[in-house]
């Protein structure tokens, strides 16, 4: 396949409608550790969970054109809000020869059907269960029974660091109770790794957890290797941009990735389009 | 003072980022039951609370647009959010001869340094937090301290209707000791007075609970006898226009409320504006 050499140099995009798809990203680095990586946290606009469809989509596009204007020929949707939700989409739009996109929600049904016994339940975003699009690509590799759970107080018990207190513990343990009789439980939001140990406290003895993380990363492993132009080992460098405070971004970030975040870069929508900008913080009644 | 006989029957908009302002609402029309109110929810873009301050300036611009569009004259800003940060532009933007828009953040600093003895401790969004606008209005007031934390778990634990759980009582209880040594607790958010259970079970004894919302109602009956052109008695009605989902809007809202919400209007946005609109809910992979 004759590519441009420029793209053998291109780093692997990620997005996320904020920190979550971190964990994501974590999994990528730890299979792909040569490889540059540009992650786009959307965290001044999330969360996504709860947003109209067509507020995703716009928000969605936004991101993906950032990551191919910063060098990006492959984006990974970490999201998988986005990815139930608008992947179709954005591989429609900006798929070419030269450009990707992939998802997170495929991978999530393949390692759900491979490590269930037949009852695979996925706790997410409002968004996410509302789409019924992990139901549906199960249903493509198996007659599984599946049953989906909105969970929407978790993500904000991660991004305040509630994920080791009562209020943690029980809320796993009312979303897990949410879904009954099931033998696998699918973590179908990139916030939900950091609540490990409450789902383990929360889980029923022979009842699996599955984090779709290191499957996703395996499978971006094998897709690049049948996909050489899009990717290339280089000096394992991260750029993280970010539409919400960037000291925030680096600091909640960093429980995430699990390395420290030294510099995130700061994104402004002007006229339809991510920039970058200079952020300004105001204080008080802002007049403008 | 001569007036336009056309605006004696005009409905007061409140303008809420979602279901929150219904219970400053509920108190509006205790407290005036014979005027008529329009009451626009944004709940597709909700929650405000952890935005940048340009998007919480756009958003509620398109909602007092479409409230002055549906005939009011008068515009109460029931969010605590908005009222801290975009008050001043939207009343320097839209307030004119015929036309006002008024906020719950000077009423609730009177509450506050009417009821306490000393120490307030005022708990909202991480944006009205981040703003210091309670404080600086305390502070023209009064010398009395004032303590502000953010609690973004509560507005989204009283959404998923867990405020009688263990997990609502276990999180106010935390944002509670958060503030320390206070006398007075003002809610400064309208999702939490549906937690007041778990704040009386949450204060120590002799520390006061402070809704603002009947203080609000109370100023705004004086504020109208002193400008009789912006609303009069008439039929008692209401309209509530959201930019979410009606269904939903309409039952979490009657728990807001404290009465059953017949008919929820739909708007979307269009080229920067609100406008009425039918709602289509796509599953799966949207693809535009």
């Amino acid at each position: 396949m004759a590519r441009d050499p420029a793209l053998f140099c291109a780093p692997i995009g990620v997005l996320d409608s904020g920190f979550g798809g971190l964990t994501v990203l974590r999994e990528l680095r730890r299979a792909l550790p040569l490889h540059d990586f540009v992650y786009l946290g959307d965290s001044g606009r999330a969360p996504y969970g709860g947003r109209e469809v067509e507020t995703v989509l716009d928000f969605s596009e936004q991101c993906v054109e950032r990551l191919f204007a910063e060098g990006a020929a492959l984006v990974v949707v970490a999201c998988h809000t986005v990815s139930s939700v608008a992947l179709r989409h954005l591989q429609g739009r900006y798929a070419t020869a030269d450009r990707r996109v992939l998802g997170v929600t495929i991978p999530a049904a393949e390692c759900a059907v491979a490590a269930s016994r037949g009852r695979i339940g996925l706790l997410g975003t409002a968004r996410t269960v509302a789409s019924g699009t992990f139901t549906t690509e199960v249903r493509k590799l198996s007659a599984m029974a599946v049953v989906e759970r909105a969970a929407p107080l978790l993500a904000p018990i991660v991004e305040e660091g509630w994920e080791e207190t009562d209020v943690g513990f029980a809320a796993v343990r009312h979303y897990v109770e949410s879904l009954g009789n099931v033998d696998t439980v699918v973590l179908g939001c990139t916030h939900y790794p950091l609540l490990r140990r409450a789902f383990e406290a929360a889980l029923p003895a022979g009842v699996a957890l599955l984090d779709p993380a290191p499957g996703v990363a395996a499978r971006l492993v094998t897709w690049l290797d049948r996909h050489p132009g899009f990717a290339s080992p280089a000096t394992g460098s991260l750029r993280c941009l970010s539409t919400g405070d960037p000291a925030r971004f680096a600091e909640l970030g960093a429980r995430f990735l699990g390395e420290p975040l030294r510099e995130v870069e700061f994104l402004a929508e002007r006229g339809g389009a991510l920039a970058p900008s200079v952020r300004v913080v105001p204080r008080g009644q802002v007049v403008r």
